[in-house]
C-alpha cells in the first residue's frame, strides 16, 4: 500500500499545462515573419511546448535522451513471437555497445541512450548506460493469471520515474520513451484494449512482423486475457498488474516524472502509447506533456493515440520500437521551440 | 545557343543511379539487428541513398546546406499575392541576418543557409551568405508574354548549378532546395500544369494563404498563361522561358548539379517540385538523386511529386517555402544512412 501511495503522490505532482502560455505562443506565431499558420504542425507543436513549459517562447531542448525500459514476458510461452526471450538481453547489450538502430538514430539527432532494466529475465552485465532496477525477472503469463502483483506494478512505475528524474537532474530536457522486451506488444495490446474498450482484433498487430497464424493466436490470447481479468480502467495499477508488462509500468512512471518536471515527453510506438494510457488514467493532466513522435504500423498505437487525443508527427511505416520513431521526431520538436525563440517579428523585420 | 548547349552538357553529366548498390542496401537491411522492414520508409530512404552514392553503406551526410534561389515575378502585377515585391528583398535580409524561419530550422538540423539571387528586382547589399548572380531584375508578366528569354532561362539554370557546385566543392554533401520570391507559386503552378498536363484548378493553391477571390483570380491567370503559351513539355527551356521564374530555373540547375556530383538533393515545397519537373524533363535520370522532404499544402506540389514518382517523407501541413520543410526531413535522411553504416548485423550481435 505504501508503494501505491507513492505512485499516487507522483501522479499528484503533475500540474495542468498553462493554457495562457500556449495562447501567447499562438499570438506570437501570428507576428513572426511568415504567413500565419504556414508552418503547420510545427506551430501547433510550439504551442504545446509553450503550454507545458509555462513560458513563451518555450526553452529549446538541447539535451534530449531516450530512456529504454526493458522487461520480459511470461506470455511469450504462448507463442506470440518468433523471437526467444534471450534476445531481450542480447539487444540490451547492443544498446550498451552502441550498435542497435536506436543508437544510430539517437546519434543522428544528438540524443543520449539509457536503459533501465525493470524486468529482464536474464543476467545483464553492468554498464554505464544501464540502470539495474529489476522488480522481478519477467512478468508471469497474463493469459493464465495476473502478470504481476499490484505492488510490483507500483514498484516498476516508481523505478521508471526515478530513472527519468535522475536523467532530468543530470540535465536532460526532453525524454523519448524507448522499450525493449520480446513479446511486449501482447501486453501492450491488452492495456490498449482495457483502456480504450476496443476489441482485441482491433488493437492487436504483427509486432516485429509475425505471420497470419501467429497473429490469430495473439488476438485470441489478448481476448482471453481481457475475458479472464476483466480489467477496470478506473484502477490503472490493477490493469497493469493483470495484463501489463514491467516496462509499460516503468514508462508510465517516466511519463509522470517528465510531466511533473514540466519537460516534453516524446512517445515512440505501441508500447509507449499503452504506457501513456496508464499514465493518463493515473493523472489525465499528464497528456499535456506528451508529443506523439510517430504513427506506428501497429493498429493499437493509433487506437491509443486517438483515445488520448494525440496526433503523431511522423508516419514512416515504422514498427521497430526501442525509441527509434520517437527519436526521429525530436528535430521537429526542437525546431518548433527554436522558431518561437529565434525568428524575428514583422515589426522587427520592418515588413508589413 | 551557347548557353543552351551548356545546359545540355550539365544535364548529360547526370548518370543513372546504381541499382546494384541499392540492392546491396536492401540485402544489408535484412541482416541488421532488427526485424526486416521494421524501419519502414527509413529503410527505403537508405536504399535510395546507396543507389545514388553508388556505395553500400552510403556516406552519412555531415555537411547539409540549404540553397535559397531568389527572384521576383512580373505576374505579381496581376494581383496574385497580397505581399508587395519589396518583401522578397526584405526576407533575403532576414536570411542573411539569421532571423527567418529557415535559419531557426537550419540551425536545428545542423545545416548552413545560402542564398543565390538570380532575379530579384531590388538592390541587395553584399553579404557572405548571398551570391549575386542576377540574370534580370525579375521576370516579365507571364500572363502577357514570355516570362524571360530562352537565353535568360538557360543562364539562370547555369547560375543555380554553379552556386550548387561551389557549395559541393566547399564540402556540402547534401543540398536542400530553398526558394524566395513573392508571387512564385503562380509560375510554379504554370510549370506543373505544363509538365503534368493537369488543369490549372488542380495545381494552383493558396500560396502563403490567399482568400477565395484571389485564388480564383490566380487559377484564371494560370489557365490563361497555359492557353497563351501552349508550353511544350518536351522543350523544358522553352517552358521555363514562357511561364517559369528565374528561381525555378536556378533550382533546376541546382538539382542537375547535385545529381551530376552524386549527392542527395532534398526537395522542399511547390517551387522545388516545379523545378524538379524541369530538371527531370532535361534529364530523367536526375530523379534518382531526389528525396521529397515533405508534402506541402499546395496541391501542385503533390501533383508534381506524383508525376515524378516521389513520396514525401513528412506531412506537417507546411506551406512556408524557404526550404523549411525540406530541412526538417534532413535528420531522417541522415539517419537512413547512419543505420546502414552503424548498426550491427545479426551475425555480429550473435543473435538468430
Amino acid at each position: 500500500m505504501d508503494l501505491e501511495r507513492k505512485v499516487a503522490g507522483l501522479a499528484a505532482r503533475v500540474a495542468p499545462v498553462d493554457g495562457e502560455a500556449g495562447a501567447a505562443a499562438l499570438r506570437r506565431h501570428d507576428r513572426l515573419v511568415k504567413p500565419p499558420g504556414s508552418l503547420g504542425r510545427v506551430e501547433a507543436t510550439g504551442v504545446r511546448l509553450a503550454a507545458l513549459a509555462r513560458a513563451c517562447p518555450p526553452p529549446v531542448p538541447c539535451r534530449p535522451v531516450v530512456l529504454i525500459a526493458a522487461g520480459d514476458h511470461g506470455v511469450l510461452d504462448q507463442g506470440v513471437s518468433p523471437w526467444p526471450r534471450e534476445v531481450t538481453a542480447a539487444m540490451i547489450a547492443g544498446f550498451c555497445s552502441g550498435t542497435a538502430a536506436v543508437n544510430a538514430i539517437a546519434s543522428t539527432v544528438g540524443a543520449e541512450v539509457f536503459v533501465v532494466d525493470v524486468g529482464v529475465a536474464s543476467d545483464l552485465p553492468a554498464h554505464p548506460r544501464l540502470r539495474h532496477a529489476r522488480v522481478r525477472p519477467g512478468s508471469a503469463d497474463l493469459s493464465q493469471g495476473p502478470a504481476m502483483t499490484r505492488a510490483e506494478a507500483a514498484a516498476a512505475v516508481l523505478a521508471g520515474a526515478t530513472a527519468a528524474e535522475d536523467l532530468i537532474d543530470g540535465g536532460a530536457d526532453l525524454i523519448v520513451t524507448g522499450d525493449m522486451g520480446i513479446g511486449n506488444s501482447t501486453p501492450a495490446a491488452c492495456l490498449i484494449a482495457a483502456f480504450t474498450g476496443r476489441p482485441a482484433a482491433e488493437v492487436t498487430g504483427r509486432g516485429t512482423g509475425i505471420d497470419d497464424a501467429m497473429l490469430n493466436l495473439k488476438v485470441g490470447i489478448v481476448a482471453q486475457a481481457i475475458d479472464l481479468h476483466r480489467p477496470d480502467p478506473g484502477d490503472p495499477l490493477g490493469v497493469l498488474a493483470a495484463v501489463g508488462g514491467l516496462e509499460h509500468a516503468a514508462l508510465a512512471g517516466l511519463i509522470l516524472a517528465g510531466a511533473a518536471r514540466c519537460i516534453p515527453v516524446v512517445l515512440d510506438g505501441v508500447n509507449a502509447a499503452a504506457a501513456a494510457l496508464v499514465a493518463a488514467a493515473l493523472r489525465p493532466e499528464a497528456v499535456g506533456y506528451l508529443l506523439a513522435g510517430h504513427r506506428s504500423v501497429e493498429p493499437g498505437a493509433g487506437a491509443a493515440l486517438d483515445h488520448l487525443g494525440l496526433q503523431p508527427l511522423l508516419d514512416l511505416g515504422m514498427r521497430l520500437g526501442e525509441g527509434t520513431g520517437g527519436l526521429l521526431a525530436v528535430p521537429i520538436v526542437v525546431a518548433a521551440a527554436a522558431v518561437l525563440r529565434d525568428m524575428a517579428t514583422f515589426d522587427e523585420a520592418g515588413i508589413g
